[in-house]
């Protein structure tokens, strides 16, 4: 894939450079959009503008959506009014939005100018919902007909608005007062009898949210339901915007990324990597780097409180590591299992008990067999003394257990209380962890050892 | 959401109990499938036959489908084989594949008795695909016209046949031997003049995969290029079937969780944790804790070649767990981000170097961040010497250094040479950074303080 598109990118910069305009014009129109924005991706700030102008108008705006906010930049400042007007006018309401929000002050102004002012007034709408909200996700543009319409009379009225409709595949009934009555997809529609009217053959049992709902809990729904666009009301009832399955996707795969940055102790940016300054990825990262390490602190107060019994027993400190890093492991194992499932809504706050139960087995499972095969080692290859074996493989079948148990409540616990299970995730994990294990540790070897 | 769920669940066990059947169907009828198969999923074995013949035939199909294969498999053992019939009638046919796959054989060979002829050769067709590919997940059940027709001959085509098809958004242009000449989504024929020809209205452009296709590369293209639908086309080109944006979805779930688990040292599994078997559990993690210890092995190797360094400043034994930790944390911030940006597309092998000189330098700010917190901390609270402080401040800028550039570059070599990234993750990571933090930490101690 990766090698077609730099080709791709060659052809063009060469058929630029060469002045074959209307080859390459040929060219670009056999493209997809969001094939020709990566290619593009590679153009030159002079190149650029040059090639977008050579765009069909629909084209050069379903391109411009896909491209990165640098380049669409960059492409505005060069534009004039007029073709900013045009690439404005053929954009989705919910991408204008997108656009407003990414660019800088000065060429917002010029965006909102070149606006029509239905378009200017829904941005400024969408605009004022709370951050990551279905408000500021939605689109207004949708097919709204009413109950007493006929099949045919329904499609008529689609033929005449359904242009600028971001999707005309589900239609929703509504009252006079915009009250959301049920839905009705196009497919019912064009399959049923000419005369049959609109408020029998829609789907009254509607699934909506309000624009206040959170769009990771609104993109979960596509999953679970199967949706196409999902209907957004306001307090009222009042139907004001739809959210489309493209946009549902690209808030998932949005949530997810998030996830796995907690997960790995990095508070989250929705900039792509390669285009974000080392400067603001050292500012994601330095926080939970520094309150790791302060919390590593006591994992090394647990040490020096034991520095004697260590230094008279020096074997021991050879088996830290390995103690450290299989109850990490094992408790990372617990918690991301458990985090994902509580992501999907696989597993519920009142699955607790369930999940320690089978927490549990597992773990006695897997420590003993991590025990049994490392008592093996020890007393073959190590030739350490049974004794030291004995605290090893014991502290090893425990850390384990406390891990498995600790990995696998916290993030439910987390949850409960209403903190983000995933940074309960690893990193925090694995610093309890430690902290456990040296402390099962020591108190295997005072007991057995006699230190 | 979830309570909702448990009182929906309980107010049918009351109504079946009490044989309130017609105001239990009732209930039924207002609900959603997929909101009724999380209901049904407290059920006893008992009741949820009884409850489930309550439903309308479509509504009973279409939450057969969102249930449990347990569950599944418990309905289909009590069904007469006309009941059974009933349901598989109503199945698309990637649904009846998926529950082919998930029945042990007795059941399969019931579902097959009681599907019609053209339904079982389309099941038998679609399982002969590789697990895991384009053809594994497609249904063959799509609407298909000729370019000579016009737009309101293909309506009244779609009209006509419609019916069965999982969706009629997008049709497909065909010649006669089903080679595929473009796409023509609803919303064009619709809007389109009557009398206007399909080869003029398609698009030619048409994105499509070919079976063997893997389904997660499918999925992908379904985020990047907004489809609603991709056809999947044979060998030599012809139309077989389409991959719809709701299997797309659950297979990008799937495989986020996927990579999710394999980044937490856990082999896959495709079942939910729940009805999971906690000997199941165990296969998937124990081979990876057993690897991971025995690779912890090197680093004890490393701690015993310097103990008698360490039994001579036993103060320097206090800091490891921490060094190890923040060297750890640091390669998997790393680590994971550059999988993250590997797996959306966003990171490429051709950007190694570039994301090696990002990561140099964040992992100078992070390393030259921590050292100067931690050296204060040393000399005001922990009042060591200042060539211990010394010691433990360059180790730890050299670590987080060694452990950011080795976690950002194995997750692309690994893809490079055709493993899968993931694998890299945290854990194995984590193995390779403790060791490279004990040679820095003794190595310095070696060099400053003469041990």
């Amino acid at each position: 894939m990766k090698d077609k598109t730099l080709l791709l990118e060659e052809s063009i910069v060469k058929l630029a450079d060469g002045k074959k305009y209307a080859s390459l014009r040929d060219l670009l129109t056999t493209l997809n959009p969001a094939d020709m924005a990566e290619a593009f991706s590679g153009l030159s700030d002079q190149t650029l503008p040059l090639v977008f102008r050579l765009l069909p108008k629909e084209l050069a705006a379903e391109t411009f959506v896909e491209m990165e906010p640098e380049q669409q930049a960059t492409l505005i400042r060069g534009f004039s009014d007029s073709e900013l007007k045009a690439v404005v006018e053929e954009l989705y309401v919910d991408d204008a939005v997108d656009l407003v929000e990414e660019m800088p002050a000065n060429v917002v102004y010029r965006i909102l100018a070149q606006a029509d002012p239905q378009t200017r007034s829904s941005i400024n709408e969408i605009l004022q919902y709370p951050e990551d909200s279905a408000g500021s996700v939605m689109t207004t543009e949708l097919v709204e007909l009413r109950g007493t319409m006929t099949a045919a009379q329904a499609i008529a009225h689609i033929r005449a608005v359904g242009l600028d409709k971001e999707t005309i595949n589900t239609c929703y009934i509504t009252d006079e007062g915009h009250k959301l009555l049920g839905v009705v997809s196009i497919r019912t529609l064009i399959l049923a009898d000419e005369g049959a009217l609109c408020r029998d053959l829609m789907n009254a049992n509607v699934v909506s949210v309000t624009t206040q709902e959170d769009q990771e809990a609104v993109a979960q729904m596509f999953s679970k339901y199967n949706f196409y666009a999902l209907p957004v009301v306001d307090g009222d009832g009042r139907l004001v915007g739809i959210v489309t399955v493209d946009d549902a996707m690209d808030i998932l795969e949005a949530e997810t990324t998030e996830d796995m940055e907690k997960m790995a102790a990095i508070s989250p940016s929705d900039r792509p990597y390669l285009t974000t300054s080392a400067l603001a990825i050292w500012r994601h990262r330095i926080p939970w780097l520094l309150l790791l390490m302060v919390s590593a602190t006591f994992t090394g107060l647990v040490i020096t409180k034991f520095e004697d019994a260590l230094a008279m027993c020096t074997v021991l400190m050879a088996y830290i590591p390995m103690l450290m890093d299989t109850g990490g492991n094992a408790g990372s194992q617990s918690s991301v299992t458990v985090i994902r499932g509580l992501s999907l809504g696989e597993i519920r706050f009142r699955d607790l008990l369930r999940v320690m139960g089978k927490e549990l087995t597992v773990s006695l499972l897997c420590g003993l067999t991590l025990a049994v095969c490392n008592f093996a080692k020890l007393m073959l290859f190590d030739r350490v003394s049974l004794a030291v074996a004995l605290v090893v493989c014991v502290t090893l079948l425990l850390t384990v257990v406390a891990s498995k148990l600790v990995g696998s409540a916290l993030p439910m616990l987390a949850k409960r209380v209403g903190f983000d299970p995933a940074v309960m995730a690893s990193p925090l994990i694995t610093t309890v962890v430690d902290v456990l294990s040296l402390l099962i540790y020591f108190q295997a070897a005072t007991m057995i050892l006699g230190l």
